[in-house]
């Protein structure tokens, strides 16, 4: 079904660089909510101001997804739409595991948002009996111990970490045994991991911390 | 109580470089878990090795929160701990005003990390009837009308955004009418706004269009 070829490279071959992988989710939500306002086309300029950019890297970025703008009609929102879900691997599901089901991580698995974006929470997994085989949005909460079992009817690729801080390392250690290929981390611990294994970290305190300075300069 | 002009500059003046406020959170959780096990010093090789980092980097990082390390010895943990918490205002609470109580935003509320991260969130608001006047956590959720009656009894100046998609730029226009500072944006929707108001956009859309394009490498 995947063409594992076909997502990080632009006809050239040149791989898509970070911060254009970053920034076409945006992009994505904004031409969504044109076309429920009834817009049929968007310039590269419109797009620029809406993004505060340039509008030749608003080129640059789209290119990537191999969608051509029409010189004075502008890009096809509907064929801009269809084909960054299909760059971004937003249409079909990656399965993963999360582990630690306590407030972020029931959340993760309530948002259905993150289905339209491609990833299907098939599992939870926590430490603690009083959540181990309850459901949250029908993804049923076990054992550590019953992954072995588990694994043999479901599989995944991405796991989720929103655990205390403190237990990020050696969930992240049971991943990688597990066989799970990208660890997705939701604490602000650093966690180690052999060399080709995938980590992305989401640290929302970064965030925090930089909107703190900001505004108490 | 607080110095308005005490976090975002070292003592020869300089602004701290954002790079250095987003690993600062990491670095902290990393020396809290330090402390959690008993360990007492340790040194720049030693934190850079736990980030993958250059030494030299890390120390300039610490250098901005006031904290000296000690020839052969390194530094001291608990003084780590308690000088990026200061300088990172962890140690204050800001309020904010949450609007869209749907999975995302009730999960907001209910993570007591912020807190200890320096944010406290005072109230919610929706426009959907099933959720106003409901409490998530013992915050109250409040119809958008109900704001200037609010207004009198608590203030906030962070403003958090978790509506859905559609609703970012109308909600940030209220927030702004309000006399929000800050807004923090959990959508992937571009807002614009005023150039006085500190926008931070937390998008894990983007965090997940890089693992899927990483995984289908």
């Amino acid at each position: 079904m995947k063409l594992p070829n076909n997502n990080m490279q632009k006809a050239d071959g040149q791989a898509v660089p970070e911060p254009t992988l970053r920034r076409l989710p945006g992009y994505l939500s904004f031409f969504k909510s044109l076309k429920i306002n009834n817009i049929e086309f968007v310039s590269s300029s419109q797009i620029a101001a809406t993004f505060k950019m340039d509008s030749t890297l608003v080129t640059k970025d789209l290119a990537y997804t191999g969608v051509k703008g029409r010189t004075k009609i502008g890009y096809n929102v509907d064929k801009l739409i269809e084909k960054i879900i299909s760059f971004l691997d937003f249409n079909t599901q990656e399965n993963a595991f999360l582990f630690g089901v306590g407030n972020l991580g029931k959340a993760l698995i309530n948002y259905e948002g993150l289905k339209q974006y491609g990833l299907r929470i098939v599992a939870g997994f926590d430490i603690n009996p009083a959540v181990i085989n309850t459901q949250v949005n029908e993804v049923k909460v076990y054992a550590v111990d019953d992954f072995r079992d588990l694994s043999r009817k479901v599989s995944a690729r991405i796991g989720i970490i929103t655990t205390p801080d403190l237990r990020a390392q050696e969930t992240a250690d049971l991943m990688v045994a597990w066989g799970i290929k990208a660890i997705w981390n939701f604490t602000p611990q650093s966690i180690k991991v052999p060399e080709n294994i995938i980590v992305e970290n989401t640290s929302i305190y970064s965030d925090l911390a930089v909107i703190l300075n900001k505004l108490n300069r």
